[in-house]
């Protein structure tokens, strides 16, 4: 009789990782899995219909001491995870910015876990050191930068532009590096300006950087939406004569709201006559400066200092990999190298050691992933995905434009379409009727997110509640778009004739709002 | 004839992801090499025998434009990326922090990937957003912490500690949040206390938040590389005295260069005393309190009010995940939380919304992998695999103290061993001696290195050149120890008959620097 000397299959050895046999049968096991979930990822509800704690409570209040199976942590993540999950790629995910990881990235993410190396050093991982910056130079080629932008990978946006104003900071030669901000009774306050549609990352950039909320000025935006250039040069100069020192100006390509696009030259213009460091968020929509005819949406910023875009929204890359170009890579050195003695190496001063570049030491080999997905599907490729996005898009807001019950509520320049309902009733206020349909687009994005067809976020334009559905999942197709459009309208009809019910003295929206049972 | 729709095999599809049938094939394939590359991991040099800019030629320097076959793409990934890589996974590697992830681990990282779901608030990821905060009650009861203590999963140490201090920051009440630090006159100089031998990661932070470098005062450490605590507090009331204002100290449990242990219990009350923010840094020790008879290594740290720790360093999961843990986390809240109109939800108030606790908006599902470790492996089976690694430190550190070659220059409290050759010459100054040593330990050093067998890195220690052996790879035994003291004597021997050959009247060790030709 053999004698067993590690526990039966499935289960941890005494020491060491998993037996070879059981990485291969399992590891096929989830591909597969993944696999079916990925073809039937239109099949579940998009938003989890769980309550706050429904999940935890399934799960052990402890650890367990002893290994368990990996057959049965496998059948845990399918039957309690997966249903309370909020299932990002379903083709109906019109949320937010809908975002998409494709096979090659996932497949680069399972080689990055796999290789596990920590990208701090050059030495501790040259390839992967070396395939950022071909990963940073075939993007930044594909979306026509010039080439003296060089840049680094961080994993999110917020950080990217964390780091660019920390940039933008260390480029005052304040030594704030050194003596920071804090008892130093002759620093002026320090101004960045972005427009009032700018990305709250901003906010917390300048917060978290010590620079303080005031530190931001929002500067108006036009009717578009996008920033207005004459009420930036009045800020600045206001901020000059008062003794403000303005350093930084946030230009956004791709407003979270409505995609807007700030006037990117004009704002240029305005930071070479004031000597401010220029950064770009194109966080969401650089990726479309990789479409041909759509490069003109990056105009102007060939003169940023610094530009973020994020693969992990519009490139069908997993989260997290943010790519920050910067004209500067020196100053960003300057404002955040440190190496301690046991990081010294011989090389350090002809490589460039990314660590040197950020707070984080430790790295992700995440240009793997993005390599892959740009050679699996080509430059051309992927272009032809984001196009399709972008007609889908305008034919959406084409649908809205032709129905007198809906309106579109900002320019519809990428893949994102703002709108609303907008049934007319006779005799009413400009306040009343914006009050009325805030409530009856509210219930009816609640009551289309609720069917778990399709999941549409919203944002305020102007105080008006405005529905946003946002286009980005690789799966998605012009069925789906459709099928929402008839859920919206299904729920417009519903909620419309619920409104016809309530007597015309009652406060309407309120009764709606206390009488309906969603489904 | 059926006419050709799609490209053939292997190859993107016109739009749409991949294949089902190509997802299967390729997952399988990878899953198989993965599987391969890890059994034979103790193959191939630790360290890439390449140098700077050899990988990247390889590469074009133009995306294509066209997708190319998977084939293609993994066969590249075999044939060059993976000789240009260091390899983490080697069992031999000992350098820095040594990391590895295990099987059940990178299965996290690649459902994490195919779920791609953004764990920014719980309404996008019930289950990532709960599934979090059952990780970290995990992971603190397995290391003794007190039900007190919630926490938040961040990418790296340097990020969680970064948060810390932004959170002891705000703790003051003085409206940096809001007002900032720069222009502001009545600010004093505030103040972070840290001993000499802390991570560089704690300087980084006082630099991003605007602090600058000398808001931290480094303290001297003891014989034994912990934090002189009559220092501290020396420090403390003399900053008091001259007007800076003491807000927070970071305690290290196991520093980078050799894992010493400040007093955290004293340490804390010193913090109690002055009102400090006491923050530990456990991010590779933390793992250690996971081994009962280990548990006393975090002696004190009850008290304090934020600990890191990472998984990813010495718990086997794969980059990148750190743990911090929290008792206030209603402050790392208001130091951060910022809540755009598109971002709010109803459950607000009675759910965790992640993304109020951190700089990042953007989040992975980082628990699920940590949850599959432990799961898999079991409390028990994690804490044998620590423990073996700290007998296997204590092997190691015993075959050094027996040999008159060589000498151990810290405790080994954990899994790191410090030491060096250290062969007497008759008449030498103790500085002719330091510098002596320091050239011939590097020279062991590269030369061991050179081999590929093994890798190490080392550190500095009042001046003098340290060897470090860090272990922590799950593929590691006692036969990669041996083998490793092997080589380092070997090359001991090599460099010790080649001085010999000197003339004595040379400057021995810049001849041998000059005339070794490492192999």
């Amino acid at each position: 009789m053999k004698k067993l000397e590690n526990k039966p299959e499935g289960f941890a050895p005494p020491l060491g990782d998993m037996p070879a046999t059981d990485f291969r049968r399992y590891g096929h096991e989830i591909v597969d899995w993944i696999s079916d979930y990925l073809e039937r990822s239109a099949d579940r509800p998009v938003l989890a219909p769980v309550s706050p704690g429904d999940f935890r409570l399934q799960i052990p209040a402890a650890p367990p001491s002893k290994g368990e199976a990996m057959d049965e942590i496998l059948a845990d993540i399918d039957r309690l995870i997966v249903p309370a999950l909020t299932h990002w790629n379903h083709p109906a995910f019109f949320a937010y910015f809908s975002i998409s990881a494709s096979a090659p990235g996932i497949f680069g993410e399972l080689l990055c876990a796999a290789f596990n190396v920590n990208q701090m050093l050059w030495r501790t991982s040259p390839a992967a050191t070396e395939l950022e910056e071909v990963a940073l130079a075939w993007l930044g080629q594909m979306m026509g930068l010039p080439a003296e932008f060089a840049g680094i990978i961080y994993d999110t946006a917020s950080v990217s532009t964390m780091h660019a104003l920390a940039a933008a900071r260390e480029q005052l030669n304040l030594q704030i590096r050194e003596d920071g901000m804090s008892g130093r009774a002759n620093l002026p306050l320090l101004r960045v300006y972005a427009s009032e549609q700018a990305h709250s990352s901003i906010e917390k950039a300048v917060i978290t950087l010590g620079l303080g909320q005031r530190a931001l000025r929002k500067i108006p935006t036009s009717a578009d939406y996008s920033m207005n250039v004459a009420a930036l040069i009045q800020a600045v100069e206001e901020d000059r004569r008062e003794g403000v020192l303005p350093f930084c100006v946030v230009a956004t390509v791709g407003t979270t709201s409505t995609t807007s696009i700030d006037p990117v030259p004009a704002i240029a213009d305005v930071c070479v006559q004031h000597n401010l460091w220029l950064h770009v968020d194109a966080a969401y929509a650089g990726s479309a400066a990789i479409v041909p005819e759509m490069r003109s949406v990056l105009d102007g910023c060939d003169r940023a200092d610094s530009l973020v875009t994020n693969p992990h929204k519009w490139l069908f890359t997993p989260l997290d990999i943010s790519l920050l170009y910067c004209r500067r890579m020196d100053v960003l050195r300057r404002a955040f190298s440190l190496v301690p003695e046991y990081l010294r190496t011989d090389e350090a001063d002809t490589v460039r050691n990314q660590m040197d570049y950020g707070v984080q030491l430790g790295r992700r080999f995440r240009a793997l992933k993005l390599w892959m997905v740009v050679r699996y599907f080509g430059h051309e490729g992927l272009a032809e995905r984001i196009r399709e996005h972008c007609r889908l898009a305008r034919l959406f807001a084409g649908w809205v434009e032709e129905s007198p019950n809906w309106e579109l509520l900002a320019p519809v320049p990428f893949s994102l379409v703002c709108f609303r309902a907008c049934p007319t009733v006779e005799k009413e206020s400009e306040e009343t009727r914006r009050v009325r349909l805030n409530k009856l687009n509210e219930q009816i994005m609640q009551g289309v997110n609720q069917t778990g067809e399709a999941f549409l976020s919203h944002t305020s334009l102007d105080g008006v509640f405005t529905l946003r559905l946002a286009i980005g999942n690789i799966r998605t197709t012009e069925a789906h778009t459709q099928r929402t459009w008839h859920v919206l309208n299904e729920q417009f009809k519903r909620l419309s004739e619920l409104g016809l019910k309530m007597t015309p003295d009652a406060n309407l929206t309120h009764s709606i709002s206390a009488h309906v049972e969603l489904p």
